[in-house]
């Protein structure tokens, strides 16, 4: 085995290359990019020698910072050092916003505005989001026909790790929705909220429950809505899906329970602005609710919450929970703070949960980890 | 539902833009591209005023094509019409290649050079590869404690869609590799490995298995091999892997059968070369074994397949199937020929199947659907 594999494996990265690029005598090769120093410096690189202007933007700063060119027209910034982290970042070369092309850990997106790449900065010891030497669940890929939507759709399932074990017989099951621009891969990817369950079981801080990551959008092909009118429609329509099409399919697919105290939502961003407003909105089906940094509006409160508000006794007596968290540095800050006053003078129980921070993944890892033990107690 | 959402959803779109590049004022919308015409057709559009040359390579043409911009710095280029299929592509700004800024559908890579932008044509009724309304088989993303290379890493496995229902009690296994900068997603994401499979079910011209996709290199991080010397290592690290490890782990979670009948491996390229390479070498596992456009060097036959041509009429006997494929325009065609020639003289039964076209996933999930069928029968 090891004598021909070095030629096999030379040989096929060539072929890769040349597959990918169409010709393999116009690659330019793209520099390793970043480099995480020990220090927990950053260097991030880019070869452009035609490139007039490079800059970098990232989750660990505000605003962007200049790359500067040698004489081969490589072009670097080394910031930090950074705190321990997964961040986001972009290049923006001659103005084109662009994932790191020397980064094979991209952050996908349905909107290709969003797309970026990621930069892991380790710490001195595991963090919570990472994987570590405990058992782990999986996060199955599952297709199914939404009536709802017509169309063919994705959806991610993790099972903890002793679902396959057949004990115990049922589940609780937590609706977790991603943001704007989001898709139904983005909280495992970016979020690792199976890695964060998985840790939480391992310690036994949680309860074991099934996670349901679907996709936001009403929409048939992934496609993300391009107008505010679409928009409207394309919610309304996912809030369809969710309720007839992908609770049913769980439900006929895994071995869960199917009342109303052992299901649960949460979301972020414009996802956590559909987990209330479908949570709340549906008591039925729903007895905790969660948001992270949630898009609020303050001047719809009283009409998308009115049956939430009506009779507060009714609400805080079926209502396990009701949580959401916003950073301080966030511009949804302020109607997160007003829902909770909102909320407060109408003496409906909740919990509000300011932090540090922005509109980051930061923020919504922590969260999920915060709240995942609040969960089916 | 419907007011509120609007807003919900506007607001989250300008803050996604916002989290990702930095600060909102500074990113420029990527124009939608591709746009894919009704006569399949193609344009591919980029938004970039300070660019001085803006180049298209992909799957559909040799070599690449200027782009031609506009007087507000908008640069496009149309081609086709093309058949429809699958194709991968890149565009080249100012010597940079990257991805498509205004495609979501990006291919990911182990190897960030070879990373690209996906178009899909879609041709008047829905190709083998296109999921249909019949029933879907689950991916599951496993995490597992690799012992031989001391990480934790991600295994894919496709269950079909029976498989919850609890009968057929055990399946059979196919372990099917990527090639070289793929990793453990591709067979999914770009060649549609489970639907090739679900829709042969559904029709009737298969028989079910279980599909194992492991990540082909013997590193902890899924880092590539920077050097020669490093990929002899690496290789033979994930031959280890796949031996003691994953094939432990996948018995070990799933209702399969344990014998070398019900196990059969496959791969393309590098990945092509391993599945060769590993099953042939170890007939007490694999009774099976296939390869597509193969990463194989007709110097070491001799060396590397001594086991395998020293008795043909025990390897007749015992191989249940030896199929490996190449396309005529692929530079690994010759060496894939030559192994026919090498088999031929020694009485080894096989098959081999050139056929047109270049090194490209075309061919990856052509091959696919034609050897699934032979499988297990």
């Amino acid at each position: 085995m090891m004598a021909p594999t070095k030629t096999i494996t030379t040989a096929g990265l060539i072929l890769g290359l040349w597959a990918a690029a169409g010709s393999a005598q116009q690659v330019a090769s793209a520099p390793a990019s970043p480099e995480v120093h020990p220090d927990r410096r950053v260097t991030f690189r880019l070869l452009a020698p035609k490139a007039v202007e490079v800059k970098l933007s990232g989750e660990f700063m505000s605003g962007e910072k200049m790359l500067d060119k040698d004489a081969k027209g490589l072009w670097s910034v080394t910031v930090g050092p950074l705190e321990p982290e997964i961040y986001n970042y972009n290049l923006i070369v001659d103005g084109v916003v662009n994932i790191d092309p020397g980064n094979p850990n991209v952050k996908l997106a349905s909107n290709p505005n969003t797309m970026g790449s990621v930069v892991e900065v380790p710490g001195a010891s595991p963090a919570f989001y990472d994987g570590q030497a405990t058992p782990h669940g999986a996060v199955q890929m599952r297709w199914y026909r939404s009536k709802s939507i017509e169309a063919l759709r994705r959806v991610l399932v993790y099972t903890p790790p002793d679902y396959e074990s057949g004990k115990p017989a049922r589940y609780p099951v937590l609706y977790l929705l991603h943001g704007a621009n989001g898709d139904e891969t983005v909280w495992t990817i970016l979020g690792h909220a199976n890695l964060i369950v998985d840790n939480l079981l391992a310690s036994g801080q949680a309860a074991p429950f099934i996670m349901v990551m679907p996709y936001g959008y009403g929409v048939p092909a992934g496609k993300l809505p391009r107008s505010g009118g679409d928009a409207a429609q394309t919610s309304a329509r996912f809030t369809q899906d969710l309720l007839t099409d992908i609770i049913p399919f769980v439900q006929s697919q895994y071995r869960v329970y199917t009342d109303r105290d052992h299901r649960a939502i949460a979301g972020l961003s414009m996802g956590g602005g559909q987990a209330l407003t479908i949570g709340l909105g549906h008591p039925e089906l729903f007895s905790q609710v969660a948001g992270f940094s949630a898009a609020l509006r303050a001047a719809d409160f009283g009409k998308t919450f009115a049956s939430t508000v009506a009779n507060p006794q009714e609400t805080n007596k079926t209502l396990r929970l009701l949580w959401f968290a916003c950073g301080k540095q966030d511009s949804l800050f302020a109607p997160n703070q007003g829902f909770d006053a909102f909320l407060k003078e109408r003496q409906i129980a909740h919990t509000f949960r300011p932090s540090e921070g922005a509109h980051t993944w930061i923020n919504w890892r922590q969260y999920l980890n915060e709240v995942a033990p609040l969960l089916f107690r």
